[in-house]
């Protein structure tokens, strides 16, 4: 019995002009990969009639599951419903139930249905309705001749919500799943090829059904694991035996695994030692405390912050002295350690993190280039200064500042431990 | 004489088992779509023969020009070149002039050449050579039976590179180009299928070589218009003229065109009005000051922002008063209105915002659900506040309480004028 084929359709001139990124034909991918079903093709085209009727039949021979993203709108350039029923000859008609789903969901938006939306509640006879608990645009799962079509809104969170409350838990039940097991070891501060010179002769002796992937991004490099097989178990044994052996030849770089993030790792050790936390930020200018509370149940720890964007809010706010500012300037170890000083004692909490720098793209002199940023963590062992030079993009760089005064706050929680 | 039809296939199992975005095609789109080329098709296929070959006879019967990226590496998992040649019955032959360009790249980074590199400056013998002057394999143009294919490798700065330099100047000169103008006009607080209720009017005198799409996200809904014909600046005459025409049925939610933001637009109202902005951010968590900081050049207005968190933040920082909390609690209206007057003073700015909601997926009362969300804007108008009932999701719902906050500071941006 060998394992299910699937093909993704994603329907929508927005795409072949380059207008947005295909972002969700990633997500979909790595989401049945988990579940062991192989993607053979990924297909987009745009919103016309032939085109789309054209991709439905080419995918049917090729795959035994067909998800499709996109067209499903209100609006007239949406052609997946109609030309969905055509394919298969089937009629549309009202389906009570959507209309329902539909209503009801209006009603807790405060909102009155109009025509438009009550057609999107009309589906083709022939498909299962597949709720949408974020949008007005149900999806459809058709089961015809062995092949298995399912049709999804384009916009990522209606699409992600769908399939992950309904369809990923059915697929896995009704299709053929060779055993795929990954697991991915994030690392932070270290760049990819020291990484690979540092792991070099644990990798060369890696079984031949585990593979290695790295997967670089912004001050952090993954490795994901990936064994193949019949027995789930024995490759979770696997994977987690060679991930042992791995662990000491970089284990001051490792932060965390697989959906962890710096921001969850830091939370769950925070939330552990029962500790609190507050920011004084400006050049990252909100996004350090926004990755902090981008945890579910932040609230336990994370008590506030300080934006001092302007060096007014530093002196009259955040009560960084006027002579260190004039002396030293905004961006300067001096006044970022300030900052998490005095926030930590403004707020009263166990850590007190602080950034200040250039984000850019102005700003820049020759002593301090954009990219020029300063961190600083203030806890009950002392505190501690960072200085990073970063590029010249100005997103790149808050990013990255953010995500080095993660690592800094990981660090100092490792030694209060 | 219609316009040539360009087809993108990216090779490579990465892309389809989601390990890797597939953002080549979005730039390669892009810059077809700017010479007037028509996108119609792209697919991905893994690193199989069979799939491949498809894909090329799929391909040829659609399109006049096949832009192919991936599969070029020396490993042997990269079958492209090989497979191009088998498609057309070519044989691979040393290319002398492939060979010299190959080692003087590798001279210019030190290092040897391989026998496996050399394996690279072989190439069918019925394409053209197309120089990569990043990496070490070249790329191919290959014209036979009227289509045009290219193949180019997957690492974006070496197709990127290879692009720009020599593939689109001779496309250009090669293919017939029909002109295409495109205009995205950007509105939020309306949804799809009430924006396309009330331009129905419009949309339907709408001329034919004038196309008009939908592009919902989060709190946005962008339309935007498309004309294809002789003439670019005849189109970009005629898509002005609709605009003109459409304004006056959504005037309100129009907030911006092309590659603005709601952030962008609020940023430059507010440097145009020389008016400064602070936030107090309880369940944005600092996405709110974020989104306005990730705009150069707001260290101009923005001046900073205090993220009470913690209830204890509310009071002792932001001066909300112990009993509109304990009598309204921290997601209320009194609370909110509280939180934008008091950071406006503290502050000293001419306009102040205030968030508080339950962003979930904790949190939430039967009387305060998860997506509960007050927002407040304080301005030298007054105070004006807005309820959002949101959905489950705790990003989604961070992300447009922000939205929502900068459309409203936007909306008292224009009253001000």
């Amino acid at each position: 019995m060998s394992h299910s084929r699937a093909e993704i359709i994603t329907i929508g001139d927005e795409i072949l002009y380059g207008q947005i990124l295909d972002s969700n034909s990633q997500w979909i991918s790595q989401e049945l990969d988990q579940l062991g079903i192989r993607g053979v093709r990924q297909t987009t085209v745009g919103d016309i009639e032939g085109d789309i009727l054209h991709a439905f039949k080419e995918a049917e021979q090729h795959a035994d599951l067909v998800l499709i993203t996109g067209g499903l709108g209100p609006t007239n350039d949406d052609l997946t419903k109609p030309l969905l029923a055509r394919y298969f000859g089937a009629d549309i008609e009202l389906n009570k139930e959507a209309l329902e789903e539909v209503r009801a969901l209006f009603k807790k938006f405060g909102k009155e249905l109009t025509e438009t939306n009550k057609q999107q509640a009309e589906l083709p006879v022939n498909c299962e309705k597949i709720t949408n608990k974020l949008g007005s645009a149900p999806g459809m799962w058709f089961n015809e001749n062995d092949t298995v079509f399912i049709s999804m809104p384009g916009v990522p969170h209606e699409m992600k919500g769908m399939m992950t409350d309904v369809l990923l838990p059915r697929i896995r039940s009704e299709f053929h799943t060779l055993s795929i097991y990954h697991k991915v070891v994030k690392t932070s501060g270290i760049g990819e090829s020291w990484l690979s010179d540092k792991i070099k002769p644990w990798e060369s002796q890696l079984p031949v059904h585990i593979k290695l992937a790295y997967l670089p991004s912004v001050l952090e490099v993954k490795l994901r694991l990936t064994a193949s097989g019949l027995d789930r178990n024995q490759l979770k044994a696997d994977v987690d035996d060679e991930i042992e052996k791995l662990i000491p030849y970089i284990n001051k770089y490792i932060f965390g695994y697989n959906k962890d993030t710096i921001e969850s790792v830091v939370g769950q050790k925070l939330q552990d030692m029962a500790l609190t936390i507050s920011t004084a930020e400006s050049c990252t200018g909100g996004f350090l405390a926004h990755k902090i509370t981008s945890v579910a149940g932040s609230s336990a720890y994370f008590i506030g912050s300080i934006i001092s964007y302007n060096n007014r809010i530093k002196e009259e706010i955040l009560n960084v002295s006027k002579d260190t500012l004039s002396t030293f300037g905004a961006v300067s170890e001096e006044t970022v350690k300030e900052m998490a000083v005095n926030v930590r004692n403004q707020f009263k909490t166990d850590m007190g993190v602080a950034t200040s720098g250039i984000a850019g793209p102005g700003g820049g002199t020759e002593e301090k280039p954009v990219g020029t940023v300063w961190i600083a963590v203030s806890d009950s062992n002392g505190i501690e200064t960072r200085k990073l030079s970063l590029a010249k993009n100005r997103l790149v760089n808050i990013e990255a500042s953010t995500k080095a005064a993660l690592s800094l706050v990981l660090q100092r929680l490792m030694k209060i431990n």
